[in-house]
């Protein structure tokens, strides 16, 4: 951590800086430029966490010079995270594609389109129990009996398991049917959920928040490594910008940028991020030439009943069609892939 | 709602949306442009929720005419609501002001707060007891400890409480203890959480999350409502943009586009807003000049040693001169003003 | 500047920088953390400008410590400064109120309006002869006819005059029939333009860009000023997010934000900002009470036959209305107000 | 056109509004719902572009249902379009790599550049002779020396030239020299610029302004074509959002969302979006993937001395490894690559 002093600075005031941090046991290296004095703090700056030094006379800024992740820190663990959900591996070389509804609507419905799925390529099915919706007239979600059809899809298909839980209760349901979690944007910094998630131990899969810089994901993740689960895949699903011909803005440079802050595993859901059916295709291409670790798609057996999210839902022939166009990408990032 | 047709529309492709319009009990009045056909939906549009007419052949695009929230909406309830807590009002005749520590820290330093905010004017007392931090390093909060020494302050100084909750379990304590919870910005779309605040029964303030538009908002509200509790008060804490000279962007606009479309209360809190304690009092002034029926501050006892926020924290000194020069503006309005 | 190293940084990476700093003509002071190395720089730093440090082998990150603009800093000019355009002076003495359409539509329209809004108290008449529309196929002003308009206008009623330019020739234009030109939000950053309105002399109105952060309009300040320019006037006229409720988001801690960092006069324009008529009072209030120093708003006599931003614009007697609002707020500030 | 009423509407307001539709020239079509009443709009609506219906009484919204832009609407045009630029095509059976400094510093510095990006694939050469910086400090090009130094390069190389224009004397200059003008995001909305673009005849790449819609985008493609000019480009190169980690955020669903709503060539540009030269690579995989009909890359022979954004720019042997590792995904595209 770095404190610079505003130009007029005056001795007393450096000094008081320097006397601030040194009373939390740490050290300081004094800079002194012809405008500028500079301040260096050596040691452990979370000693400083309450220091709250911006407020002292003449400070003009903090600068932080670590980040304040550290379990999903590359720095401490250069080599990528390889994770095992089911019969499923995330990691450096595999392609995971996950597929299925936004909701879980009927037991029937939901095995049509596991099976389906499968025999197109995907290696994990999606399933939505408990939806978070924007107003609270619109389709909660089946609960868990959605969870329980998940489980029954899971022992005919073979496919891996991966719901949405929004609450404990949910956690505590998820753990009995599913093989993974998934933390959705809208709850990224419900910490309590994070927390819940990490105790479960269950593998968590971690949704980028609406507007969540890539520290702010990062220090998500922390809560939930903190309490000792590290199973963690990180899910780039667009950010909110001012842009309106998508539902979001699908950031893709997330991916490599992620790749060179953390060593977790890296997806990616253009079906969420953009809203539209026909922007799918080219985006998972593109998901998957800049480095992503496994793919969310929507798939729906008749998008035009679905009871969320029918626009950007893939009908089977869709997302066969997919599996197949995404194959020869695939194979060159060297990955393997159960696609086609 | 309004379904407005591409330009090739063909007979057939209009009938397929008509018709299942019909299907859910709606019905059309379809208007033939030169160019253009659209289609006007007659009815409860809730019906057509899963519908996902976008996804029909030769669809452009769904108008929404009416908006999804109905309790919070002014058009049903067109004078603005009056909600009591403890002995203080929000409303359109008065101005209430919430200050207090960021972060609660000891029972001691609560009190001297609390008296110290009392005696320039603020009429109820803020204090976090669980707090939502980016990192699960920083300082969490007292817990139900925290929300204890708040009904302390209470007994002591007769001023009103409010704490954010952030789970189950903290509402379930808060209850016991303050007058009205809190929901933060991080959980606005912590749909289960809303739940639980509407069953508690408590007055709910409920903040503005990071990147929520003023529908989603709303909405949110409506989750509150929904479940038999109208007591909300809506709270503009700055929205996430590009600018980083603030550390959000206080959207003050948001103050009469909301009394324009809701009848709920609005307050202000431009302490977290900027993160600038020399911006808090400027933009106080501006919220009250601007219409808002209230102001959260940030007052702390000493702001270099706060456990949480400390460089937008008043002293008790810019505290007391914060009331002073709100006196006049708030004199303007026509409220009422216990701060001088 | 400070080069912060990685945590790995051999000496002989330090080395490279540390020498490559002094090969410019600056010394450097290094600071050895238990982790983190880190370079300060003594000396003018825009030596260093074109040295690219960021790609030297180990270097994390550099941090400037001093603002890019100087001319319209603060800290070399401490106290605000004050410009007088015509018979009008901006500065924290005085409230200017500029009022009058968005776009000169005749002569008649242009006198009429101008009568009105002196009567009701502005000091200066606004009106586009240059219209930067986003369709080539919208009303793009009378362009030389409109300047010609404008100075009869100020013939007629006293009142000094403001046109938008969007080039050279409309620069030299009006220098003939105005007292000062704005730059639009557009235009922030066309630095041909910036330099040409420095040469020009006029004083200048400088509107924020559409997504331009303070920093950033500082510098485009510092454009004009560079070529010996100093007559200028901010204005904030709102910036663009996520909220569709309002067409832009009015950023008002822009105003007390500004203010630490400049000398410069610093104006609100609530009408272009919202886009709402109604919105406009509330926060033209606002801009008065966080510290502006004037005003900017679109008046028009017949606001369903304005040829650009109708909806926005007030009627002769609701801005005659804002004028009697708007006078106890200036009252408080101990501005002096033409207006009532 | 459609005009929402409000639900409280009476008879007369409805009816002042249709008849100032008709007013216009224009026939109305009302649609009663049991709420909600609707006028939709029959004939060109373009007739009404004044008539700010906005402004009505009783007038809930209107609603556009046709685009603003017409000369590039893929409704009016449904085959994308090729342009031959120099002895290049942009089109959709090639990839185009435009590649080379982003300033030219000296003459032999341009043709170093010019002959390694020939060498490893490049088509096109890239360099600016007329920077549009943030800082008036900073280096600002070397104008006409700077464009004849790009036609000798193109004389040695055979490479096909592309410079960015800020003023018509820019234009009038490069019009002798290169084969292609750039009009870069900071004047994506300088429409004083576009038009004389437009009348230069000369083939416009247009970069996407920093927060600029895609409507706003084919909006100033509009103001081009308008004149005569159908030659043009675009070229998304990342929006500004609040993401700290990138410079800006490349949006590459802009890619086939423009694929839907225009006929133009669409290039991506991951230098500028992101800043970070290790982020380059896999974005341009990625923008390959999803349709772009080509790319441009910042080179540089000595990033560590580039006069401008050094950080982003590749060395010679970066860049031959990126046309060499695109090379295949070019080839899945089906496209004719001149890279290997």
């Amino acid at each position: 951590m770095i404190v610079v002093m505003k130009p007029q600075a005056s001795e007393e005031s450096i000094q008081a800086v320097t006397e601030a941090i040194k009373s939390y046991g740490l050290e300081t290296h004094v800079s002194q430029g012809r405008q500028i004095t500079i301040i260096g703090v050596v040691g452990d700056k979370t000693k400083l966490a309450n220091a709250n030094l911006e407020i002292f006379e003449n400070v003009q800024k903090i600068v932080p010079v670590t980040e304040s992740y550290k379990l999903s820190n590359i720095v401490f663990h250069p080599e990528p995270s390889s994770l095992s959900v089911g019969n499923v591996t995330f990691g450096p070389d595999s392609m995971v594609i996950i597929a299925g509804p936004c909701a879980v609507e009927t037991e029937e419905q939901l095995l049509r389109i596991a099976k389906a799925v499968k025999k197109s390529g995907a290696n994990m099915l999606r399933g939505g129990a408990y939806k978070p919706r924007t107003s609270p007239y619109s389709f909660q979600g089946l609960e868990e009996d959605g969870l329980r059809y998940m489980k029954t899809a899971k022992e005919e298909t073979g496919l891996s398991t991966i719901c949405e839980v929004i609450s404990p209760d949910a956690i505590n349901a998820a753990v009995k049917y599913v093989d993974m979690i998934q933390i959705g944007a809208r709850n990224m910094q419900n910490f309590f959920l994070l927390k819940e998630a990490g105790k479960s131990g269950l593998p968590v899969l971690l949704k980028r928040g609406l507007s969540a810089t890539l520290e702010e994901w990062l220090n998500a993740a922390e809560y939930i490594m903190a309490e000792g689960n590290e199973n963690i895949v990180l899910c780039e699903r667009g950010i909110r910008t001012f842009e309106t011909a998508t539902r979001n803005t699908l950031d893709l440079s997330a991916v490599p940028a992620l790749k060179s802050k953390t060593h977790l595993p890296v997806i990616v859901d253009p079906s969420h991020a953009t809203g539209v059916r026909n922007y799918v295709l080219p985006l998972a291409k593109a998901s998957i030439a800049c480095g992503a670790d496994g793919l969310m798609i929507e798939v729906h057996d008749n998008p035009a009943k679905a009871l969320s999210d029918g626009p950007q839902s893939l009908t089977f022939s869709q997302f066969d069609e997919l599996c197949r166009e995404l194959a020869p990408y695939v194979n060159l990032t060297g990955r393997s892939f159960h696609g086609v």
